[in-house]
């Protein structure tokens, strides 16, 4: 099974990204230039990922008490990657990039979650990067930022602590000025940093020259004490080895040490770490505490950290769903040659008939289906989010505001959604190998391992459906969700018009309208606890009516031609409305009467 | 967090289990010597079973060319259990057991599951040894069935093979008569069996003196060939170690040779083997196959076999309940302790302010009550099934036939409801965990992936949905459907004249028609293919539906004396009608139009 036809029909026929190439920044590029990117990322990811998805997973990342170990294929897929340019795609051609747009990186990004999905996490150095773009001085761009673009170093973002994971404003790493003249250091203000980074990704390896950690702290107020809430939060670049403002190593190694390594249940491919700083492991020029180089303006770390957050959601949504989908294109080749049973009904009683292949059952169709809807429905969801972003960086400045505020409401969905409903395609795929999909001979259980990661990085499930519902419905007094009303009003007027998808163009219609209703009545109280209690329900009925409506839309796009594969798409769609859909009224009833059940039980009757 | 007082409420404010106690075969019993059994149990899995469960994911067994490698523990825990006398607690006090209700035996045995699912696999040697109670020779009682009682041997199940999983009909384990006189063996029959069986737990290992294997295989018929389905299987006993008459072991090894052990996400305290039959690599008295004495009659293996299948599905059943309960006892230690952000509302805009432990946070209490209402539903659920099988053995002969058919509409539901939500109650303790719910220095990503078994193993989701949809509710034209819902109905009538309950008997009669409505419209066509299309949702619908029931009826019995365990209990029924029961409708509706989207699609287009 290949992924192509689908990303073509998605990206082409349904989001025409080949008017991309319409827009200024992207004259250079037509749809030559983008096939050529996704050839050339679905040979490497062909080549260099899948062959070791399950070896990365085996051979765990360990600390021989000097080094940390990584199978040799985790470097050749690091490499590869890198040489192929993906790393600066999106970069101006004057900084080295492609100018590609963010539609057709995602889309080619795709290929490498769907073979490897831990193997190589480049996502991080390149937001790294990219948030040094935008924030950074000209020679923390020339230094870091390029560096990181070519490859010759790699990128982290240290957030959590160990005592401060979804709650940043307790961060209590330290940062003060490093002497006289701290101000006048050509890298950025000089700082020593002292504290500790829990669950930071690739914080220590060899694969590059030196590792580029960007670190949230807090410069301590004139009292002396850091200031309380995300407000005294600052931004560093901290790395692990210093370098000259020419970017070379000065040979002197930086006070980041590895505390741990994380042994997770999946994702193992990414070496995840607690790194200290200043403990005093590497003390480094005479005094202690770790070098940092302050980025922007001190106590604006959060803003700079959230700058790239919207399209770091959008790429975990794809992991999410290319997982999902890696775990339906296995089933989907068990089921066609596994011959087990027979078919219900008469033909099924002659039980000296030869077994069928278990894709005629029907419960086992219904299971690939399940799949094959969460799957493409979560992939067409990532690649409109990621049009979004074009939209928003090369649009003009009523679209570029329009598709900013979409993407803010939007932003959760793609986050969240394929983080859980792949995520029970996953299960989904084991469940149809039987006794196989639980060994470890065939992919699927570690692609629900893999899986379960989503809905805990970069911002719980729980803490998605707070921004969406305390924050995201109700910013600029409701404009996101009145921009994602008017979106749906015109996916269901063209519906309306096919009498073939009228029935899903007036379930949708209706749905909207249940969310609508819910939103309302939920902050009708006007009292946050109450209002949010059920913001998980709330995320996950706003999802399922989102996924409705990007299947509907996708099928207006559908070609008439009664192939196999837009029959395939149609009965996705179909399934989505007929099996999925309905369950918004259950998640929806508890939102809109701010159902304590929950909230109200004291703790010692749990 | 203990079990023992949700034990004792069920066991004897809910279930009177004590009155048990005046029917003659339990005459010698009282809450006193129930209590003993329970007390033992609990301490044999506190210090045999909890300290190891880690060890024995790790540890997997292994095969060193000679002999399968289990860690100490494994036989310590094994060697416990067998001296507790838990093997044959349900025997004649003749035949050196307790006498023990069954309803008692489950109840004991969840501590075990609780402590460590997969170190010591009791369950199959107790089911081999029961069957042979039931169908085998007095010589085959004594010779095998009493020395699996008394731990010396321990038992397996050879059903699947390879080629036919769910399939039985297709087993291709072929047995021959062995000889001349082959019928004077006084252990029985004697055959020469050659095959392979797939998924065999226990199969291989060095735990007792013997493995007595428990063989489904097809005698010839006249023309030489395997009879066609299920009616060709006959039942042998193949002991590893052949033994004589007296159950000494005569020093010959029979031809039952390890062919792999397969590799799994979890369980892995329990060998999972593949095994051959007569493959030649222990050639045994002179002529080729593994030696088998058939029990009961020929071609009658699949009724023997399927004698002990609602006890065995209802172990499964407990076994994912006790993974759902374990992991929810650690994620509210976790949420008890893990100070981490501040609770929404005024009160927490003040940074300043110190965190809050998680477990004030709304959507955490809802994750935990959640998690709750499935495994304490879910317990109830087996247990009262448990106390049917007693009122099967031991009532009169009218209230034992109700009590039979019964278990059999309400079996397919304990073996899977669990499966299905004490899994997801495992995903939910471990999103309460965060970050380090994915790291294995926390026991609940284990609880995940061990009970993920539980939808695969002894019948999977999909057979038991068929087996519901298409036998259980239209046997005896419908008898056991109506038995139920006699129940239900007394159940209703108990909570309606309760003011506080009134709402939940009003929502569960409205279940309860829906799902016969359903039901109807199902087969309404009467055609197996559409009907049965969507058994699977309507498995979920018929498990929420029964477990609502069982949440009232627990309601019912609760003490109105204001208990922080009474209010969480209540809550938790609460949850299960506020959050959960409303999804009836949504499975329902698929199967009442006998939705054909996934049926109909062609494999072309998937």
């Amino acid at each position: 099974m290949s992924l192509r036809p689908l990303l073509d029909f998605l990206l082409y026929d349904w989001l025409q990204a080949e008017k991309l190439a319409e827009r200024p920044r992207y004259a250079e590029h037509s749809r030559e230039t983008f096939d050529a990117v996704l050839d050339t990322c679905e040979r490497i990811a062909r080549e260099k990922y899948a062959p070791f998805n399950r070896l990365v997973d085996t051979e765990e990342p360990r600390f021989d008490g000097e080094k940390v170990i990584l199978p040799a294929a985790t470097l050749a897929a690091s490499r590869a990657y890198a040489e192929s340019g993906m790393l600066s795609a999106a970069q101006d051609y004057d900084e080295g990039g492609m100018q590609l747009p963010f539609t057709v990186e995602a889309a080619a990004n795709a290929f490498f979650a769907l073979a490897s999905v831990s193997i190589n996490s480049a996502l991080l150095t390149k937001g790294n990067a990219n948030l040094l773009l935008v924030h950074g001085s000209p020679v923390q761009k020339a230094v870091f930022a390029r560096n990181e673009f070519n490859g010759r170093f790699s990128g982290t973002m240290c957030l959590s602590e160990p005592q401060a994971g979804s709650s940043l404003s307790d961060v209590a790493t330290r940062a003060v000025p490093d002497g006289d003249g701290f101000e006048a250091d050509p890298l950025g203000p000089r700082f020593r940093l002292t504290g500790n980074k829990m669950w930071i990704s690739s914080g220590e390896h060899e694969l590059n020259e030196n590792i580029v950690h960007l670190v949230l702290a807090k410069i301590p107020g004139p009292d002396g004490k850091p200031i309380p809430g995300t407000r005294g939060i600052s931004l560093f670049i901290v790395p692990k080895k210093l370098v000259d403002t020419e970017g070379r190593l000065t040979g002197e190694r930086n006070d980041v040490a590895l505390a741990g390594l994380n042994h997770k249940l999946g994702w193992r491919g990414t070496t995840n770490t607690l790194l200290n700083f200043g403990e005093g492991r590497y003390p480094v020029r005479g005094s202690a505490g770790a070098i940092g180089y302050l980025v922007g303006e001190p106590h604006e770390g959060l803003r700079c950290m959230f700058h790239m957050m919207n399209e770091a959601r959008i790429a975990v949504g794809t992991s999410a769903t290319m997982l999902g989908l890696a775990g339906y294109y296995a089933a989907l080749d068990y089921a066609k040659n596994r011959p087990q049973g027979r078919p219900q009904g008469k033909a099924g009683k002659d039980a000296a008939a030869p077994q069928v292949r278990i894709i005629e059952h029907a419960d086992v169709k219904r299971m690939l289906l399940a799949q094959k809807s969460y799957g493409e429905g979560a992939l067409a969801l990532e690649l409109y989010c990621a049009r979004l972003v074009d939209v928003q960086r090369t649009g003009g400045a009523q679209a570029a505001a329009e598709a900013g505020l979409l993407l803010e409401v939007l932003t959760p969905i793609a986050k969240s959604w394929p983080s859980e409903w792949c995520l029970e395609a996953n299960s989904l795929a084991i469940q149809v190998h039987g006794g196989y999909g639980y060994t470890r001979d065939f992919p699927v259980e570690q692609y629900w391992r893999d899986n379960r990661l989503n809905m805990i990085h970069e911002g719980t499930h729980g803490i998605q459906a707070m921004d969406l519902l305390g924050r995201k419905v109700r910013m600029e007094e409701g404009r996101g969700l009145q921009l994602l009303g008017a979106r749906l009003e015109q996916t269901i007027a063209r519906a309306a018009a096919q009498p073939a998808l009228a029935d899903e163009a007036a379930a949708l219609t209706d749905a909207w309208a249940q969310v609508l209703q819910a939103t309302q009545a939920a902050w009708a109280g006007g009292e946050p606890e109450r209002a949010l209690a059920n913001a998980v329900p709330y995320l996950q009925a706003f999802g399922h009516t989102v996924l409705a409506w990007i299947w509907l839309d996708v099928a207006c796009s559908m070609p008439a031609d009664g192939s196999a594969a837009a029959q395939g798409r149609l009965a996705a769609m179909r399934f989505f409305y007929r099996y999925e859909l309905p369950r918004i009224g259950a998640w929806l009833a508890v939102v809109a009467r701010c159902d304590s059940t929950c909230l109200d039980l004291p703790e010692e009757a749990f």
